[in-house]
């Protein structure tokens, strides 16, 4: 990013930073693309290790030293000493997902540090690329920031076992990886810039969203027990459908969401296996999963007391079976607050539309929130959507989302 | 069946009775058996051959005399020349299924016909077992007895693909099969014995069924195209959420099958796929498979209409987009008045406690209902289960309901 000095410069200068832009994310398109157009960069395998082999030769050429850490993270640091700020995110994918999530945030960290070197700025930079930030193999996700940092050890993964059968613990081995690292030192203060993946900024005109908190997950599968029977010979009145109880708990869970949305909380049943699905069974046995997510411990509470009553009811009404099993309850992460507040203020001196906003989805950032001050920057993407192919942010985005970093990381310097 | 003077010889002569019948049953109980405790027997697989192999040497040892027919179908004729009864019914199962549907049938009729050569009845009788009954393989029901009574044709089944990718028409030409078998002759009038497979006889504590009619399934594919969006990142308000359309859509449809009760009609969401069915994205798209079934046109035609005034209601009120495919219309089929009158009257002089219902699953009966004079006689199954492993009926059962055909039969003599 050169100096502005009139328009036109200004223009060319960020012409400039676009193409360059341009070309560090072709160095990534590439790599795990599949035949439905999307790509495959799955945790721990060659794709991934692909990715980060292009993001280490590109810092590397750039001018920056790199490294790897003992989980398989790669680093690119600028020359300057000290205590410094980490820009991060990760390098894979889910499967058939988008070019975006994540690699955006990992080339606007290189991005700055290469404007800061330009302009002379002496402030210590790294950038992160992590690992494992996806839970598309191993069922869990932010694995390779959380061990890095401690916020999760070796009990936590060893035993996790891939979709591909893989176990973590015996990948790590296989790659001469270490479960119990040593944990990531002298950052002070940790930034990630990640694309939404909702479609709030996208819908609202806004070209950037500070986020205040992530919100915490809490998942849930709930069984109902009906009863299979032969959908020709069976009465209506004589029915324990399980997925006429199931219609029943959908319908009750979005309005359990609905009903906390000015909470920001949000309630979503995402799967349903149901057992036998023929069409000339009535249907036995339904699993639902559900996500019940807010950045307000009480609001989730309601929505987890509310689901609870709404299976007894149904459950009594209809005669069927029903128990909520809980598999995840993960509280939601407050962000720094002087961070964030010091990013609006960027956003403001910078023209840039913004909006202060939680974010629904999980990121690395989730990490380092209790190891140093960390924050977040989102950027739009097309219609909110993503992890699929047709994840779109265009490289101005990424700018402008850069453009905020540098402004700053410029602000440390004064 | 011996003449029975006494109660205590009566006793005496059931219980050979129904010794005689689990030593019949017992020579199929194991064929197809699989680890899960039921049995597969799939059509024109190996097991079914098994089945039709132990039909025939069973028939032949109880002295009638045995042939196959064109499409593989095996039968067993008494020694009385001229237009015959037929009982039939099929000896292959579901995947997974139970030991009786189809099966009881078969050996209700080789039982009525040596009771009738025992007390030297002079009525032609023959015991059908046709194949591929079940849906299972070939996604089409009654083949066997379909094709030999010119129900369908080459064109319905040829190109047919099994769940194992065996196409049908390759199937037939490597087994000396023919498409275009000879319609089966002389049939007088054909009589079915049937599990009930569902649970009106059994709750009611009743003994057997004569059936009037056959539902005709109607079945749908409908199709729901919401938005597939991060579940932590799309706010309440902004989604278009497939599967809480398809929720609203299950439980409209159980109220249309509901309000046609009484007209003996109901209505199944039998079936539901989602896509992409994580618990991190709204789910996007959803099919479901509905099976409306009814022994009255009118009703049926009633609950299509109501179902795609809800779709088109869901669609408006959620801004999903909804269509109703419709994928299978069969007409119901009425059995024979007359020989129904007939058989009530045999339950009656038997003091057999009986009801009179339709069925609403499909059996070979029709197949043979165009052709001829066709009725069917239901036993109970436990619970109303069926096409499982649990399905069950004691071997009394099918004693009362052979008991019923074998009077039946006893008065054509008169």
């Amino acid at each position: 990013m050169q100096n502005r000095q009139t328009n036109s410069t200004q223009t060319s200068a960020m012409q400039a930073d676009i193409r360059q832009l341009e070309q560090i994310f072709s160095r990534f398109y590439d790599i795990g693309t599949n035949s439905q157009g999307g790509v495959t960069r799955l945790a721990y395998t060659e794709e991934e290790d692909q990715m980060h082999e292009a993001f280490r030769a590109l810092a590397g050429e750039m001018g920056f030293e790199t490294y790897t850490d003992e989980v398989g993270n790669s680093y690119a640091a600028n020359a300057v000493e000290g205590e410094y700020t980490l820009f991060g995110s990760h390098l894979d994918s889910v499967v058939n997902g988008g070019r975006y999530d994540g690699v955006c945030g990992v080339i606007a960290g290189l991005l700055v540090m290469d404007w800061a070197r330009t302009e002379g700025l002496e402030v210590p930079l790294r950038t992160a690329a992590f690992r494992c930030e996806e839970s598309s193999r191993f069922g869990k996700s932010t694995v390779g920031s959380a061990l890095v940092a401690g916020r999760i050890g070796r009990r936590d993964v060893e035993h996790l076992e891939g979709i591909d059968g893989a176990v973590f613990g015996e990948v790590f081995e296989k790659r001469g990886l270490n479960l119990e690292p040593e944990r990531i030192k002298r950052v002070k203060q940790y930034l990630e810039l990640h694309i939404e993946q909702g479609k709030i900024l996208d819908e609202g005109g806004l070209r950037v969203g500070i986020v205040t908190d992530i919100a915490g997950p809490r998942r849930y599968h709930i069984h109902i027990h009906g009863k299979a029977e032969h959908s020709g010979a069976t009465p209506m009145n004589m029915r324990y459908d399980a997925l006429c109880a199931a219609g029943q708990l959908i319908l009750d869970i979005e309005g359990i969401g609905r009903a906390e949305g000015a909470h920001q909380s949000v309630a979503t049943v995402g799967s349903i296996q149901v057992e036998p699905n023929v069409l000339n069974v009535t249907p036995g046995q339904v699993v639902l999963g559900v996500d019940l997510r807010g950045i307000q411990v009480e609001s989730i509470a309601r929505m987890e007391t509310d689901m609870k009553a709404a299976a007894k009811r149904v459950s009594e009404e209809r005669g069927v079976i029903i128990f909520v099993e809980k598999t995840t309850d993960m509280l939601p992460i407050g962000l720094n607050g002087e961070m964030g507040s010091r990013l609006i203020a960027c956003a403001e001196r910078l023209r840039i539309p913004y909006k202060v906003m939680p974010s629904g989805a999980g990121h690395d950032a989730m990490s380092f929130a209790g190891l140093c001050p960390t924050a977040m920057v989102f950027i739009p993407c097309r219609q909110g959507q993503s992890h699929n192919k047709n994840e779109f942010t265009p490289l101005e985005s990424i700018y402008d989302g850069a453009r905020v970093l540098y402004e700053y990381v410029k602000g440390e310097t004064l």
